[in-house]
């Protein structure tokens, strides 16, 4: 979207993010996030930014793998999803990320539906353009799935506290808090990201995606957590072919 | 609750209800319905709402059929219901009712698990009380799924548009309109209640569920109607065991 936006090359939080410069755009703590979202994500239909979105997927490669990033995802976990519904669980997304922005992928990588991904929205508008009838996307935040929400994005939109849940942060501990809390067997599973060599290890100090208080409550209460290093013989789906 | 509440003999709109005079409450509007739910659904546990709710089902009885309200639904709908998912489509309920004043019961009776209902809902909160994680609902309303926010709460919930919708009044005009404007077949239907005998005659002019506008548009496009007095032999379930 630069192209239509000259400013942003002297604007921030928009010249940080043209630069590559993430040091400065952390800077801008959530504020700043929030401000990019609502520039980049809003006042489009909700099918131009799945166009956007399904754009973005197949002309962008990360930086590090060189591969797009819906490859980047975890083969166990792919396998885990493939194991709990032969077992008739029905599976289902909680995500900090945005839910349109997971909708238009999400199905074919981990084989879970649309309708079956919860996330963080920003407000939509049923409105008629020319004759025919839009969804527009308003640049006002609607819902963050993340910490204590977390368990209110699964009451809403599953409607049922999970037997079963997994997270990597602890902006999933109240999901995992909320899991634990119900009658019977339930399976609360941390992922620590332990393989700086494969992936990456960060747990306590990170500012993106830290695992402080979810690793100490873990080891508390005798959830499993995973050691990435130490656990998993592969990471990524495309090690199967090499 | 009206026993806790004994300030409510004589304070609107809450004395209303408790004469059972419709024609007063009518006249507190939509804000006098806010009040009545912000009073009666806000303030405890989803866990609690939900014993609210089942215990409300086996107690209460319809005045005019003596019949829990759970019974009082269509033996046609049902077996469209069941045509459709035979047919490999996945069925919803888009409700302008509370989410979570249907997820106890709607399972059993449509077949349709809680998490493919869609409905209107007050805010939400995580805590923890007594070491006991819980969701408590809180007195602020949070989505009203009717008119343009049926669209809006099936872009949410199901992110997907649909190819069958159907619907009864004015405020699943919008959502028709949104089924309309998908590519391919489409499928937009509406009952009219037509039978003052065996269910209500009421449309144009109803305070309550009004068709109106809808039944224009649909006669202009083609939409199919369902006469219910000429069209269905069977309207409730009960019926089939007289």
């Amino acid at each position: 979207m630069a192209d239509q936006h000259p400013e942003w090359k002297t604007q921030q939080p928009f010249k940080a993010v043209l630069e590559d410069d993430l040091k400065t755009l952390a800077s801008f703590g959530e504020r700043g996030i929030i401000e990019l979202v609502m520039a980049t994500h809003a006042n489009i239909t909700t099918e131009e930014f799945e166009s956007v979105v399904k754009q973005w997927l197949i002309s962008t490669k990360h930086p590090r793998f060189n591969k797009p990033y819906n490859q980047l995802v975890y083969q166990p976990m792919l396998e885990l999803l493939e194991y709990l519904r032969s077992k008739d669980f029905k599976t289902f997304i909680v995500s900090g990320g945005g839910i349109e922005f997971m909708r238009p992928w999400v199905e074919e990588v981990y084989g879970i539906p649309r309708d079956q991904v919860v996330g963080s929205s920003i407000k939509t508008e049923f409105t008629i353009v020319d004759g025919k009838p839009v969804i527009m996307r308003l640049p006002e935040l609607d819902f963050i799935d993340d910490k204590a929400g977390k368990p209110v994005g699964i009451n809403r939109f599953i409607g049922r506290k999970p037997v079963f849940a997994s997270g990597n942060s602890d902006g999933d501990l109240q999901m995992l808090q909320w899991t634990a809390s119900g009658d019977g067997l339930r399976f609360m599973l941390y992922l620590h990201h332990t393989d700086g060599e494969r992936e990456w290890a960060y747990d306590r100090e990170s500012h993106i995606g830290r695992l402080d208080k979810g690793l100490d409550e873990a080891n508390e209460k005798g959830w499993t957590v995973i050691d990435m290093k130490e656990d998993w013989k592969l990471i990524y789906p495309f090690e199967l072919e090499q």
